[in-house]
């Protein structure tokens, strides 16, 4: 922590400041120039406020040195984490990982249907939605527990793994049997009991970012799910809410390079949820694995118009087979493949 | 919804619109210009998602012409709702209603001391967070039943109603025996699982907006708890997350008045958590209520050096009461009175 | 400047960053920490891009320390800025100034007809636009110099002093004659060559933040006119761009006290733009007075309906004059009152 | 135009409507539905301000329903604009073209150099500045004529096209004789004097979108330009301004494919300002080419160190070398090729 003092500031309002730090437990350095005197302070605290010294008077401006992560951060494990499943498909290796499948399982016939068309464009894991609150209380809600045991034997069939959206720590328990990624959406991004007990689990969790959250506390979250025990967590772009309304949101490509370079996590993208049109999808999933992106989500529907969530966005079958020749022709670019 | 077809659009493609519509239950009416096309369609349905008619091909643009909500709204109830208690306190009426009090409850001492200090200069509701799940995994986490405890002991001592945060599902029932007022936090205004819980109690709610959420968004949020039956709902303006640093959030004052327009729902302002800073929290509490606010959230903590959680941008006892005094000068060119 | 090192940087690495900022002239202190290194630059090069360092090998994070403006920081000038008219008008004192008027001059009889209305209620400054470039290339495009004559010829009347807005440097000429303050529009609040000529006139400016300028960027741009020696310069905020499109930008409050605290220069409220609603310029203006502003541009028109320009934003003379009233009862409670 | 009346409308304030919309000369038709009345007005003005409807009495909402641009829409030129240079170099066309080169031309050494190295590589277009107007009053500001005159030699001598910013209207005559293409700067965008004058040259112009405009308004700024007779634009994204501040902005890739949806003007992507940070210009510049992006402008410096300006976000020559190999090797993933 660095704390500049103003210039006006008394001596006395520096040692306020002083002693504030090292009642917090920090190691504080002091250097007085001829303009200002600023006091730097060194210690193992993460959770501190630095709002409270900003308020003291006499002073300027309080910088935060350390990030507040550590588990998250590069540091930790600067060769990157790559997880592994028991079928030997590995996310955050060379090999860029696709997940499809329709936003919610609607029925039996739609998710195998969908589930033999991704597989056999080169998918590795199946994705849909179980439980699915929606913003207006009068839609569909989902399949739930079915939808699971759906998704499960659909996987299996065809050889996908598994993710699926977990949304409240009782459907933790549950999910454990079905699915081999629990997602945790972009609103539970900072439902901080959840996270704590994704943190006990023996599972990789995919944390999605929230629409307003910076980068800082995404991976403020994921430390959340790390302080747990649970180091199998990968991040997941989905578009961040800004001013133009063209879009539903604007994905953040350039959070691909950003997270790798501040930690080891692997990062995905969902250019489905990051632009809410099927005619967006293509450009901005090929844009993320020119990017770096270790992992792309994609919603696709064999009927997407009969759709009963996210149609809009949901990929026909030929077009998720056309877009995966794209990246198959773009991957080598990056130094990575795409199956 | 409004359909403007694209100059180019052939008959077939104005025809699978239509259809479109008619499919989904709308009485449909065509509107053919020298230029393009235009289908208006009428219905009950609110629960459309209006990017499935932008993906039809010849389809230009889209609007929805009613609002997603209805009993949120102005029409459902133009003279506004006033919220009564027990005691006589209204809310949404003449009286504006400040509620004060710390961010967390920490002890008895220091509540009961905050609680008797705002009482003395003028609020009519006691806040203090019992559970608090902090964006590190390091930080305090709150006294939880306890708290709820000593929040009613020291509310009926000083004549002050209680306000408090839920956070999950399983906290409402232990919550009603103790609180007047159900919060909920802006993190979980799209928690939709909770809302519908919160539609079926009999209790007021007060809402905050989430940081990246639209004024059409929140209200849709309160239609979902309305829709449980459940119409004490209060809304609150908290700040919204903009690419201005200085403070930690912007507060939208003209949430204010938009509100008042949108809807018959009272509206509060909560500067605390809008600026994140002390020294800016009575200005924007004096804006809040010369834009019209019905009640005002203020975090006051006898010593918040030494506060658990967001000492920062909690006033001095003395602070609150000299802007009770303000607010007290400013309330009558608005026509309303403060206590 | 303080440069934090990475905990892995090398010996090399940090001796690099001290070279560098050696180099540029800084004063260089290195405080070497259990787990990483420090090092702090001080000097007085305030033109300084950070990102140099930034991109270094071994380097984590760079933070400025000083404000990158000097004559604009509230420590050039503690008491505060006033701005003295010659009519014995100041602007930062104890008045709180109303500027009101058209938003574009029409013609004599639609301004003369303004100007006396708002000069009754008791504003003190005529605003009104001469030039008028437009987003559409086909809209009204202004009255020019005539606009200007008609200004000063109604501000003599009316006794009131003329604003008006200047967008090109070969405007600045002819406009000393006809008004009191020069106006900088928040598209032109980065035209650095603008700002340079504004430094080297002797006329009041009034500077508005642009739509999407940090408070630091608005301040280094009041820095650029200081720099050649126009030391009278305010403030102006007139709304940023946001999510929320329900108005056109959203006015932030919190700029005003913000402002107070970094500089000792006045700042202006324009709710008539900030929120570009009729119905909402009123509550957004009491909010700002009650938040602490010097002044308000308001815009007033006699027939609104008729206006060429921005008719929706622009009160009715009988809402301006009620809305004066409103203010007058505000003003007291922060200490300020209104003609 | 769509005017959503209240429900609660009386036939007055109907009629009040239309009368409104028959003086701007809008054919009009009603339409009388069950719980609303919705008025729809056609006709060629494009310069309404819709603001002057919604403020009537009994006005719920109002939609524009044509895009307030005609000449820069998809409908104008459904096939594409080229625009072909003397050279035979296009843009628009199979070739994606990348344009690079130094922030700011310093000296003939410095930008002969970097000439050399881009030309090798397989840029087609060398950019520098010579105006520089800095955000700080203290920095380096260009070399002005000096600057054209070397940007034309080295450009002739390496066969590479030449673009520069133009600032001022007062400076577009003399860059004429030197530039081939002329550059408006995101501060520029809606300078609408500077764009009407560019309307009238023979010279394409590349558009910058502003740090805050929605993709609606960098059409209606390439709009003023051809309205005045000039159809040579091209647009550029360059980073728009959110709450993430790890980067200077947030490119918008998906402005890419929206553009290309909208309109049939190319599209350039410039990812050195859009990040401002070397290290992630590679990343973002294969992501626009993946998205589709018809050309690519790269800052390209031989000692970035020692760069007068924006050192920060400019690759070496031998970073852009493996770049311009990495971008050959995408673009055949979406139909195009590279020098």
């Amino acid at each position: 922590m660095i704390v500049a003092m103003q210039e006006s500031a008394t001596e006395e309002q520096i040692q306020r400041v002083i002693e504030h730090l090292v009642g917090m437990g920090f190691s504080v350095h002091r250097s007085t120039g001829a303009r200002q005197t600023v006091v730097a302070a060194v210690g193992a605290r993460v959770d501190f406020d630095i709002r409270n010294l900003e308020v003291l008077s006499g002073v300027q401006e309080v910088h935060r040195i350390s990030a507040p992560y550590k588990l998250a951060g590069k540091t930790f494990r600067p060769q990157g984490t790559v997880i592994e499943f028991p079928n030997g498909v590995k996310i955050g290796g060379e090999e860029v990982i696709v997940m499809a499948g329709p936003c919610s399982v609607e029925s039996r016939e739609q998710l195998f249907t969908v589930a033999e068309q991704v597989a056999k464009a080169g998918a590795r894991a199946l994705r849909g939605g179980a439980f699915k609150p929606r913003s207006s209380p009068y839609s569909f809600q989902g399949l739930g527990l079915d939808a699971l045991k759906l998704l499960r034997e659909a996987g299996s069939r065809y050889g996908l793994l598994v993710i699926s959206e977990v949304m409240e720590i009782s459907q933790i328990a549950p999910m454990m049997e079905f699915v081999d990624i629990l997602q945790v959406g972009a609103r539970n991004m900072q439902n901080f009991n959840l996270l704590r007990e994704l943190g006990k689990v023996k599972k990789p969790v995919l944390l999605k970012r929230g629409i307003a959250a910076t980068l800082e506390e995404l991976l403020l979250s994921a430390e959340y799910i790390m302080a747990g025990g649970n180091y199998e967590v990968m991040l997941c772009e989905r578009g961040i809410r800004t001013f133009e309304t063209y879009t539903r949101n604007t994905l953040d490509i350039s959070a691909i390079p950003i997270i790798h370079k501040l930690s080891h996590l692997p990062i995905a993208s969902d250019p489905s949820h990051g632009t809410g049109r099927r005619d967006k999808v293509a450009p901005m999933a090929r844009a993320s694995l020119a990017a770096g992106a270790d992992a792309l989500l994609i919603e696709v529907h064999h009927d997407p118009d009969k759709a009963l969530s996210d149609g809009a966005q949901s990929l026909y079958p030929q077009q998720f087979s056309d877009l995966m020749d794209q990246l198959r022709m773009i991957a080598p670019a990056v130094g990575r493949k795409i199956a």
